[in-house]
């Protein structure tokens, strides 16, 4: 039996944490809307996110919005918003999703002052954030005590099996959708039943618009599928660890800092390689795409040169990492070149085009194409990829970083990298 | 300009043989008339085949038919022709197509007696070989001398590219088909002429009942493509030939003994590896089809293996021989084990049956199923094949044959062999 009162006890915030939060949100609110008040602005400061929820998990932040009527230019909320958030958050910076906010910190505590528009429910949204004012509402007003706490225990199963968080890095559960899920099917037990059983896309809430890998509508949104963030490995992780908890129920699958293992490295007999990149001062929701496509396009040109690729790893830390694992270390030294069908009108020309060129054997004629075998430089991997990275866009923001490229080739009894960790160490064991 | 004329004079039986094959056909005739009158059977001797159409080449071989009248039993009639055919062929061998036959030789020449029943236009056939009594017929009535040049023309140009010849072994043009495209576009050069503008799959006569890649429907039984022995290969091969010789004419095109080139061997940085078999006594057309299935049988062993083929050739000379290039001389050290989608009900038994084995990395997801990285032992592609070889069937005549299996790998300066030749030797340039 799982001691899922331990476990809460464990993740809860403390009494001193709550006391804190409390004491510090209610402060920031008092001076947020003293400068509404002050300066004539028909705004009020709004606590929201999962501490206002009451979901949250220890050692959280706090999300603060500054809700304006309605009747206010896009402009002056940005403007307005931004020297609120600065009042407050003297230390802190400014950052940018849809619209720009500030984000600092209090005696520890990470904190977003965040401006938007008041709405109510059926109300049309006039920013992206307006809705989570409602999103608070209707959460306060679907949970109770008990199932607040089921959301911890389901955010904390998600966070120990890593699929928790809606950023294109994990392209996991949001908050809010843990919250969601709750209210739907009633507990956290529920919820891991429902997705232990799970096939195929999980459409909660049927709807021909949304094609992403799980479907639940927003309650206080019919036109947002709630799920589209979650990735299908995500899915596929919450699926396989809701079965296997299930199978054998486990306090490890509550465990939120899985100690470090010492992952081995060891010779796979095959050509690892590992490209890296500087990273650029930018949050991960527009990093991550680009190193995505970084992947991509590396798989790419090692497969045009028939280099068969076997797995891949993507890291960002100090900078964006990308392993690419083949079956050899260079290209072939034959490569079989592909000429035109024999009926196009330069097929003539092809052929006349390789009389007296040094090649292996050709032209000659498979099905209704002409080839010729060429012997290639058997360049290696490192400097086929140095030559036609430049070929490849890898994103806005990432392509002037292709001169800078380092590429390190695995070997074995090379020191730590967090990327082969993640490689060698990918083990559903430690579910 | 070419001379047609000389080529002609190369290739044209002369008057010597011309002579030679009246006078044993006519006696051959003469001999089978005189028993079926002895033993009172309504049946006649037909000469048929090239000779009789007057499209043949030199050192050509003689057709003769024995046409029973329709309303005999077919047993009766397999019987009495193999017995006359043996009579008339004291040395001859019994063969078998659809139905039996004799061929022998006489002073040289190679002549098969065949039974068949008679035909007129119209009529439907009873066995299959029924229908040449009228191609016989139709060509005669169609080409006149100059004609019959033509055709040996085209022939001649067809044999030295390599495709003329409707058995297993070529996949190419039947004589009957050079005489058809004779009399549909009237001469040599308005076949060449069609052939190089010819684009996609060659459709002479419309007609939906046939896929094959060539089409042209027998003007004395219109249910039969006489192209349907075409393969894709040949029909290219006939195509790039027209172009070229369009392009440049020249003698080449019309050198059915192409002087032996030495093709040298060379090191390609590949693993070529020679796999052959004893050869059964059986025609062509029995035994090629299922050499092509030997070959890609042992394609799908490496691919399986994921060994990348580069390319593959054959040959059946004294034994039966299959050339496999591949990437690499054996299997990775690594094999990607796939393993069920995560939300079948043996997902959560994959993973346990893996726990404490040994493994390079896993269980892991990609998308929406498991994966496990297994060390394999590394085995040669021979050791794979010989293991493996016994898994697939390679077709009726050549299971047996599997056990007896030699595989020479190849090496630069190895003794010369005519596959070697071959896949060397893949030249469009001697066209």
């Amino acid at each position: 039996m799982i001691d899922y009162h331990r476990i809460l006890e464990r993740y809860r915030p403390t009494e001193d944490e709550e006391r804190k939060l409390r004491r510090i949100s209610r402060s920031i609110v008092q001076r947020i809307n003293g400068i509404c008040a002050s300066r004539g602005l028909r705004a009020e400061a709004v606590i929201v996110g999962s501490y206002a929820k009451g979901t949250n998990l220890r050692d959280g932040d706090l999300d603060i919005f500054i809700a304006f009527d309605r009747d206010y230019p896009e402009d002056l909320v940005n403007t307005e918003g931004l020297r609120i958030g600065h009042a407050v958050l003297p230390e802190g910076r400014e950052k940018y999703a849809e619209h720009p906010y500030v984000s600092g910190e209090v005696e520890g505590i990470k904190i977003d002052v965040v401006p938007c528009y008041k709405m109510r429910f059926g109300e049309k949204k006039i920013s992206a954030v307006d809705r989570t004012l409602l999103h608070t509402e209707y959460v306060n007003q679907h949970l109770d005590d008990r199932g607040r706490d089921e959301v911890r225990l389901l955010k904390i199963f998600m966070k120990s099996i890593g699929v928790y968080g809606a950023e294109a890095k994990t392209f996991g559960f949001s908050g809010y959708l843990c919250e969601l899920l709750v209210i739907r099917f009633g507990s956290f037990n529920d919820v891991i039943g429902y997705f232990s059983r799970a096939k195929g896309r999980v459409i909660i809430d049927e709807d021909d618009r949304f094609q992403d890998p799980m479907v639940l509508i927003d309650p206080v949104d019919p036109d947002r599928n709630v799920a589209s963030p979650v990735g299908l490995e995500s899915l596929s992780r919450m699926k396989i660890a809701s079965k296997l908890f299930r199978s054998s129920p486990d306090e490890r699958f509550f465990q939120i800092d899985h100690e470090k293992k010492n992952v081995q490295y060891h010779d796979r007999g095959t050509c690892i390689t590992i490209y890296s990149l500087p990273r650029p001062d930018l949050t991960d929701d527009v990093i991550y795409p680009q190193v995505y496509r970084f992947r991509s396009v590396l798989q790419k040109i090692m497969e045009a040169h028939e280099i068969r690729v076997i797995s891949s790893e993507i890291d960002v830390s100090d900078r964006i990492y990308v392993l690419v694992e083949t079956a050899t270390c260079a290209e072939d030294r034959i490569h079989v070149h592909t000429g035109p069908p024999v009926d196009t009108d330069n097929a003539v020309d092809f052929i006349n085009s390789w009389k007296g060129r040094e090649r292996s054997r050709g032209p000659y004629i498979v099905a209704d194409r002409l080839y010729v075998d060429v012997f290639t430089a058997q360049r290696s991997i490192e400097d086929i990829v140095r030559q036609e990275i430049f070929n490849y866009s890898i994103g806005k923001n990432l392509d002037r970083f292709r001169k800078a490229m380092e590429i390190t080739r695995f070997r074995e009894g090379m020191d730590k990298m967090p990327i082969l960790d993640k490689f060698f160490g990918a083990d559903l064991f430690k579910l």
